[in-house]
This record gives C-alpha cells, sequence and structure tokens, in this order.
C-alpha cells in the first residue's frame, strides 16, 4: 500500500514519525483522566511555554481546519471580516470552514507578493469599505510558511502587526507548517510570533509527524476566555486527550519538531538545487520552506505522472508543487531530479 | 501516571487496545494518499457494510460530540427540534454541540423509564406544539445503550421507529456504546439498526478501545447527501485519515470489537454479581451493558473515594456509576466488591 | 374584518394608536435619508435618552423575536447559556431565535413563583453544573412586566443584579410590556432598569400601539460595541427607518406610551374585578399588567368561546388568558364580564 | 427636513406611496388576528398568485437583506455555495447576512457583463472547483434589475436556469427592483421568473413605495418546506402582519406597483435624453431600469455635490449614480440635467 511515489505529492501523506509514536506508546499504559485533564496534556502545555518562552494558553485540537477556525471565530463575531492572502488555506482549501464556525464571518482577500501579505495590501482591504453594509474586519490571518513555501521574516510579521495596532486588527498565524519557516530562519519561535505581535498561533503537529493533532498558542490570553468550551462544543475536546498531547511532548522535548522541519526543508534545497539547471524548468517561487515550486512544460509534467510520480498543479498551467516530509529520502529527491531533467531533455 | 484506581471512572479512561494498535502500526508504514483516499479507510468502511449487511454510508470523524451533532445537523435544520431522553448525552455532556453543529435546533428532552425512551413518551412531546412559534419536532435520537446502562431491544427500537414514521421524525442512534448493546443481546447489529428502522448510528469506537474516532453509518443514504462536504466544513475530516481508519479494520476484522465488549459487559455483571448480598447497596439500573449504578449511603460513598476509587456521582445522592472497559481486569472487580462490602458493613 | 370579540385575545391584535399614526404621517413628506440616518431616528434616539436619564445607546429593529434574540446574542457566545423563566417568551415562543443568532447558546430554564425569577432560583441553575461539558451561565433574561402579568418591583431587580454580578453574569430585560410595568408601579423606567442593574432591555412598541418595531437599549454601552453591524447582519435594518422610528416619537413625546399602558392595565384591573365575585371563577395571578388569567370550568370555557369570545388557553386545564390593549373598550370589558358571568351560572 | 435634493440618492429615500398609505389607514381598524392568519395577508398571497399567473407559496418578510438571506439559506446548506455576481448586493452591501442566515454559505462572485450574469460565467465558477475542499456550488442569484440598471431579458433567464439545471443548481432573483424589470420589458411577471425557470423570488416593496417589506414567492414549491419556520425563528415574523401585507394589497390590485415602476424608469431615460449631448457626459451602463450611471469628470460631480444634489460614486472614479423612484418629480429632473450640463461646461 505504501507508495514511495507519493513521497512529494503532500507533506500530509506522510506517517508518524518515531518520536511521536514512541510518546503514544509510552501514553498507552492503563487508565489515565480523560479531556486533558491527565498529565501528558499539562507536560505537553508545559514545554510549548518553555518553547516559547511565555505564559501562553494552550489548547489542542484535532485538525488544521479547526485550529485556525476555532482561533478566528475566538477573534471575532460573525458580522466581522478576516483579512487574508488570496491563496490562504482559510480560504482556498477549508470548505467554508471559518465561516461555519464563525457563523458568517467574511473572508476579504489580500493581493500577495510571493504569497505573503504586505502591511500596504492589509490596509488597502481594511479600509476600503467602512459602513455597516460590509462586515468590520476584525482580524488578520498570516499563513507562516505561507502556501507557496515562503516565509515571513520578523521584521516583517512586525511590520504587519504595527499596521494591525493601527487599524484595531488582531493578528493571527496559521502555523501548519511553522516548524519549517523556524527551521528556515534559525530564529527562535517566540521572535517569530508574540514578540513580533502575533495574538494567536495555530502550530501545526501533523505535516511534522503527528497522526492527528494541532496546537493553539494564545499569546493575548485575554482573547482565550472560555475557549475551552469553544472547543468542547465544536467537537474538538478529545475524550482519551493523551494521544493528542503524548505526541507533542515526543516531538517538543528534544526538539525532533524542529530537526523535522529542518530535514524536510534540506530536501527541497536538495531538489531545487537539482534541478537548477535543467533547461525550461524555473523556480515560481524562492524555496524557503519544504515545497518546490517548478515552472516546466505540460509534457514533461505529464511524463513526470506516467513514471509514477504524484505531485499538485493547482498552481496554474505548468506549475507543479513537490512538498518535502520528515521522512523524504535523499534518494528519492535524486531520482526526482534525474526524472525532472529526463522528462524536460525528451 | 497509570493509575488503577481509575479503572472504573469511565470507559474512555481506557487505553488502546492491541488490536486497534496494531492495525495503526502497520499503517503506519511510509506515504499514503490523504483525507480518506488511502486503502485502511477504504477497507474500514467495507468492514461495516459486510458487518452491518447492507451497502450504507460510511463516515469517520474525531469524536461523538461531532459525529453525533453532524449526523442530527443533517437530519434537520435550525428551526427543527430533537427529541431526546432528559438524561441523553446530547443534552447533558456535549455543551450545545447539536446547537451549534445545527446553528439552533432545540433539543426537547422526554421523559424516560431506565433511562430510554418510549413510543408514548416521543409521541407526547412530538404533539404538544405544533405552530410555528416552536421549533418542529423532526428527529428521536437514542442512546444505545443508554446513559444508565440499560439497552433497547430491537422490537423496542421497531415500535420507537413506527411511532417516527407515523410524526414524520427522523431516527437517530447514539451508539457510543453500541457495541456493548449487541453484546448484551446476542443479536446482529442489523437488526438493532436499519432492520428495526434506524436511519443513522454513530458507532462508538473510542470506548471500545481506540484512541479516537467515531463512525457515522447512514442507512437511509439519501440522508447523507453532501454529507464528507459538511465533515470538512467542520473541522472533521482528518488529513492522515488511516490513522483513523486502521484501528477499525483491527476492531473489526476479527470481532475485537465484540469480545472488547463482551468482557466490559462480563466485569459489569461479575460487580453487581458480588455486591449483591451486600445489605443496603440496591441497583439502580438493571445491568446490561458495561456500567454498574448502585445505590449506597453517602458516607460509605466518601470512604471508597477515600481508599482512592474513583467514580462519578452525577446520578443523585448516594449513587454511584461504576463503568467497566475492554481491559477491566477481574481482580480489580473482586477488589471493589471486596471494599464496597467493607464500606458498607463499617 | 374587524372583529370585536378579538379584543381579549392577544394585545397585538390591537393596531396603530393614533399618536404613531400620527408621526408616521408627518414623516412621509418627501425624500429622507435612509438606514436611520434621518431626522426621525435622532430624535427617537434622543426621547429615549431623556426618558431613561441616561446616555443610553439605541437600536431598532423590526420585532420583540430579533431584539431579544440579538440582544442576547450580543451578551453571550454560542458555548454559554441564557437563564430563563420556564414560561418565558424566548424559551417558549420563539422558535428557537435566541439559539439561531447566537449559534447555538442554550435556555436554561429556572424555577418561577407567579411567573417571576428570584436570586435563589438563578443561583440554582447557574451554580448546578460548572465544567465544560455544559454551556457556561452567561445571561439572565426577565420578562417585564411577566408572561403572566406580574411586574418585578425595582427591589426585585435588584437583588436579581446583585446576584448577577456575583455570578459573572449580564442582566437582560425583555420589555414587550414594559410599559404596562412601568404604569403598575408607578415609578421611572431608570429606576426598573439601569438604576437597578439592567444591561439591556428590549423596549416593545408592538403591543403599545406601534405598527411594528422594538427599541434595543443598551445601558451598559460597552457590551453595544458594532451592535449596529449586527443588526445589519441579521436583517434588521430598515432602509426606510423613519417608520419605525418616527412612531417612537408620537409615542414617547407627549407619554401617550405610558398612558396607553395605563388604560390597558385599567382595563384588566376592571375585568378582574367585575368577575371577582362570581363564583367559581379565580385569578391564578394577580392582576399587574394588562392580562387577566382566569381560572374557570372547562364547559365554561367552551360556552364562553361559543359566544364569539376569542382568549388563550395554553396556561393549562381550566386557564384563560384575556389581554386588553391600549383600545380595549371599557363597555367590551363590562360585556365579557356579564358573559362569563352567566357561563359560570349556567 | 424633507430635502427634496435627495430625490437621486437612493430610491429608498421616497416615502410611502399613497395605495399603499392608504391600505394601511384600512386595516388600521379595530382588531385583527395575528401573525398572519389574517385576511390582508391572505389577500395579498392570493394577489400575488394572481399576478404570477401560479399557485406559488408566498412569505412576507421584513427588508430584502433577510428575505434574499433566507431564501438563499432554504436553497443549500453551510458548505454549499452561492455564485452571484460581482457587484450583487447580497455580495456588496449586505454585511454577510447571506453567510449568517445559512450559517457559513460562501458567496462565490462571477464576471458580469453590464452587470448581468451569464451561463458562461455561472458555469465558469461552477466547474472550477469539485473537491470537498470547497464549498459545493449550489444556488445562482440573479438581480433582476442588475445593480447598475441593467435588465435580463426572459430568454437570457431561460438560459441561466438551463445551465442551472445541468450543473444542479437553484435559481433565485433579488428583485429589489423587480418591478422595474417588469415595467421595462413589458413582459409578464410570469414570463420573468417561473415560465424562464426561477425557484424563488423576492419581489421587493420598499423600493416601490412600501414603508417596509418584502415578498418571498416559491414557484417551486418543495423548497419551501417549513419556510414559515424559519421565517418565524429568524426574527421575520410580524406579529401584526397586516401592516406588512395591507400595503402589498394597495400596490397589486390595481397595478399601483407597475405605474409606479413606469413612472420611475421614465424618469430614468428623461435624465439620460437630457444629458445624452452634454460635452463630457457618457452613459456607464444602457438605462434600463430607474437608475442612471453616468461617467463624468471629478471637478463636475464635486460642483453637483455643492449646488446640494445627493447621489452615490460607489462605482468608481467619476461614476455616479442618479436613482429615479415612484415620486420622483419630472421637474427635478430637468433641473438635475440642467445642473450637470452647467457644472460640465463651466
Amino acid at each position: 500500500m505504501p507508495d514511495n511515489s507519493q513521497q512529494f505529492a503532500s507533506d500530509n501523506y506522510s506517517g508518524i514519525c518515531p518520536e511521536a509514536w514512541e510518546a503514544m506508546a509510552q501514553a498507552n499504559h492503563g487508565h489515565d483522566r480523560a479531556y486533558g485533564d491527565d498529565q501528558w496534556t499539562a507536560r505537553a502545555a508545559d514545554h510549548f511555554r518553555q518553547l516559547f518562552e511565555t505564559d501562553c494558553d494552550v489548547f489542542f485540537a484535532f485538525n488544521g481546519t479547526a485550529a485556525n477556525s476555532l482561533a478566528l471565530a475566538a477573534l471575532c463575531q460573525s458580522y466581522h471580516s478576516v483579512i487574508c492572502s488570496e491563496t490562504a488555506h482559510v480560504e482556498t482549501d477549508e470548505c467554508g470552514a471559518p465561516e461555519f464556525f464563525s457563523n458568517g464571518s467574511k473572508l476579504l482577500t489580500a493581493r500577495t507578493e510571493q504569497g505573503k501579505l504586505s502591511p500596504a495590501a492589509i490596509r488597502e482591504i481594511a479600509v476600503k469599505r467602512q459602513d455597516i453594509h460590509y462586515p468590520k474586519p476584525r482580524v488578520v490571518t498570516l499563513t507562516q510558511a505561507s502556501e507557496v513555501g515562503t516565509v515571513y521574516r520578523p521584521e516583517e510579521v512586525r511590520a504587519i502587526s504595527q499596521t494591525c495596532k493601527e487599524l484595531g486588527l488582531h493578528l493571527h498565524m496559521d502555523g501548519a507548517r511553522f516548524s519549517n519557516a523556524c527551521a528556515f530562519l534559525g530564529c527562535s519561535p517566540a521572535e517569530l510570533t508574540w514578540k513580533a505581535g502575533v495574538d494567536v498561533l495555530c502550530f501545526g503537529g501533523t505535516k511534522n509527524g503527528m497522526a492527528v493533532g494541532e496546537a493553539i498558542l494564545f499569546f493575548n490570553r485575554e482573547l482565550a476566555e472560555d475557549f475551552d468550551y469553544r472547543c468542547k462544543q465544536a467537537g474538538q475536546l478529545a475524550s482519551k486527550m493523551r494521544y493528542l498531547s503524548a505526541p507533542w511532548v515526543g516531538l517538543l522535548q528534544n526538539d525532533a519538531w524542529l530537526r523535522h522541519a529542518e530535514h524536510a526543508n534540506g530536501c527541497a534545497r536538495l531538489l531545487a538545487e537539482l534541478v537548477s539547471d535543467v533547461p525550461g524548468v524555473s523556480l515560481m517561487f524562492p524555496v524557503e520552506a519544504n515545497g518546490v515550486f517548478l515552472q516546466m512544460s505540460e509534457p514533461a509534467l505529464a511524463a513526470l505522472s506516467a513514471r509514477g510520480w504524484r505531485f499538485y498543479t493547482f498552481i496554474g498551467a505548468g506549475g507543479a508543487r513537490f512538498m518535502c516530509s520528515w521522512d523524504t529520502e535523499h534518494a528519492r529527491v535524486r531520482q526526482l531530479a534525474a526524472d525532472i531533467r529526463e522528462v524536460m531533455t525528451a
């Protein structure tokens, strides 16, 4: 069943990493209290507070759809709006989940450069309509790393949060690939988030080697009021919570989260490097996180598919996305690169 | 951390059973397609269709709160109402989740006998108000086994579904402990559900030995239209779905689900038997599934707590609930029974 | 078409009073700005601020269902709950509107004495459940005058608001018949509301002689943040707002609101007095506002119906509600009383 | 207070027309049954059925925001989407009401030509995404007349409804200015709606001379199931319904609705004609309904404002909208045209 040709289709095609698995195995002894009232959940939350060097409020949800939607719903009311990039996952791939969880908040898409929002783009959307006939902007959401593999620098986040403060907007970060952003920048999680003005971070575990589960971190703790009730009501409180939290302990306690992200990023860089001199192939975006977006010819993409490789092409004609993950093998990267070279020179 | 005195607090204090764990381990090889497009998910759905001897639509959700709420939301609109027992989990322990997922459907509680609804009780509530100033009844939900450990017989379910048809009501079954009901009755899952007129069943996996996950089975397949979209929007579509579905394969392929339930039920019967002659102790409800509800004196309950036993007392003064699960040990049952005898005769 | 035998069925069977009609006629000259940006709306809001002797925020909605539901939704989130009396209109006659507008907030019903909540009854419900598996109490709603025609005294409201403060609950008042309460007590609107700790009042216009329209007054102005957006999104912002606000000017400028209420209350007292010595007839509740609830024999009620009188009997076997309104005629009251006497002595 | 310079700002700046007023006055005699159980409401519904030559289901709502949002919510679920024009009022001016009433349905905007959708534009959006990660298209909504004053011909509506049928989409018509469309085309309401495949029409009364109120007509009656409950729950059931329905009787019984629309359209044509030879002034859209959209120089617009004229300029730089209504005076049209000529030649 497992199919290595799928290694570049998506980072959520990957399995559970050893550290997460081992922690689950350890948690799987006897009975333990339910609904997060257990030791593993307490430990996982403490690990997050240490990692982020601050006393944030930590919650666990089953997946990114829910984590982001619940966080956004906590930051605005139904008659408010959320400013996001036109390529944001919450806009393009959550089937209207943010609108559902918030009971109708509208997403307003702002233009991006290389997948990233800017203070100017945010301001443009925020001030465009200021009458009660249009939802009032209340939140900005950034995806870090972005959907096209680019990464916001701390100073970019700070500039955005400054604009948010001026405009009365909360700042949310969708960190489905936050690990990859940290690994690329080499800066601390704190620098990239609350020190730069982020109110809430959804830290992705699934793409980083967990079976299921995302963490929601409120740095602005006032915004977390009764958030535990919100999670419960929305079907996001696990009864056997230890199986959601123990894997986080496994990932966080010895920095496996960062090593995995570094490995995935490294694979992406390797792929980019190996095809950099292939005629007709060009990078659509700088390779900063774990994705490589290549512009190639349509026949070449077809030939690549015919050889059994799986990848997404939602980026437009001739564009292909290759995602690396914590378990991508260098040998497979080289094989893919070689095949790309062949199909392009065919 | 694991604490055996917690063995009777709740069946969701138990861990992952070997069959579920083993299946997860097998699923954890290499990459696989996401969002349910994998082989494990197809196999699990097929196992359900075989077990239930019908071509039902099968969906997987993270927990019971979501499974039940999504199913109910599919069966009614916001201005409709759901008839449930006054002790139903959806009414008393979901923090308003059914109301949230359905955007406002009201739960109407009907009186029960030994935790079970009857055609008469349902009819009474259904016809009480028939004007547009009150939500229109549209669904009945049964809990099988009930929250007090009793079990609906197939003929009881049939009688209820007959009443539902007359009144234009859909019939939903909350099967958080459906396994225990089957084990008690010794009848087939089909007899207890679609053959008796149930439209939708939420089949509980968590209390039966899984880490996380419930299955939603639509026997009335028209009601499942676009239900996959509903799950996705509500944050209940797992990206690495194989880790939700593989454990089901483990539980279903060799009838582990039934053996576990039989074991838990047996432990409950054993406990009831062992304390049956203890003066001052009486059963609040017949022991049919995996729970034992004992009426005891308040001081005795306090003494029991002091000895380290954990149990719930939400049933009223002097009432205590002892839940058995797939991994409850007979030795511990005997120890608990001995302690009950001691504290009552002290 | 108009049928005087309907004069006691409901106070919303009555028409538009002369003062409201005249103001609408005056407002109906030429063009005026839409969406509340007109002079009539400003004047109406000012009249409310004068009447209540405070600088409250004033909004206008089309009907009581919406006014109360929007106000409650502003005071809590979907995972919160609203404590109300078991006979509260929001619970029994709004078709789940509060649940819909709030996206799922649960109504928790508390026991009442003569239709009124008490601090003890509120506290009992508020502290019953304090775990995340049950919606967190966040608001208390009082109906003033109550659904059974009784009226909260200022000191009763103060005692309740004191309890609310202790328990972290907001206090909302459903004032569909607030005018009648004021008329009965002879105290100022301010004394009955913000001076007694009420956060938000929905002041009913329809039953007081308007065609359509309720006012929502936020004394706690922080709670009114962006409430104008909430109204607009929920379909409660009138484009030709002047026709909702001008009638208020008509009602408020020369105290017509109070005179109408006094008249209706007086008719109710008259009816109660006239039947006070009829054998077999008894008052179910003290007559304080504009409703008379009589306990009579079932055959007598049938005979009364046969004579063409219309009234509601939702209060239980042998109970009948007779409502008086701004235009109820004394002659008709006497005629009804005479008929009651006759059918009871037949 | 009334200010004639506002005559072209918006058609909802106009007052109540004599026919509507007179009917309200007639309805304002004595008591009548509430919640639509009165004779006026029955008569109004019958008038609609006669006018549309079919036995449709008729409902009354307070305003267009609610009428359109309730209708759309009845045609789709939260995980579905609604295809509308990029300039549709539901998208640009309802503060997220459709998303709120439907609990999250996403609006997908399609490109238009002269404010009108085409089968090709609808198809393009409908087939773009067909995976569960994006809301499933379920409804198309047309605005007739469109927001820029253009009118769909019956054959255009038929072509669109044909496309809808192929794609499994319901067809809704926002008829805030449906009267104006009928007046322009000279064809019957039936031809423009159900005969052309429209499932539901929201027929606007406010802009046609009513104080408040829109009618919702379900030609596809299956879609109207329990719609009365939906209206009630959403705060759109008037208690004194006769004041919402009687004006419709006034408008419909002697074709006042059509005469008013013809008058308004005629004023718009007159304005367009009078400025047609003014140098530098051009029509942005053909004048078909009651709006005139003129491209002028910015200084000329400023000069026009300085002379006291009010008009909207949301259409883009140098664009101005002049709306005519049932009571627009020809003399004022000529005055405005003269002023336009002067400011442009200044």
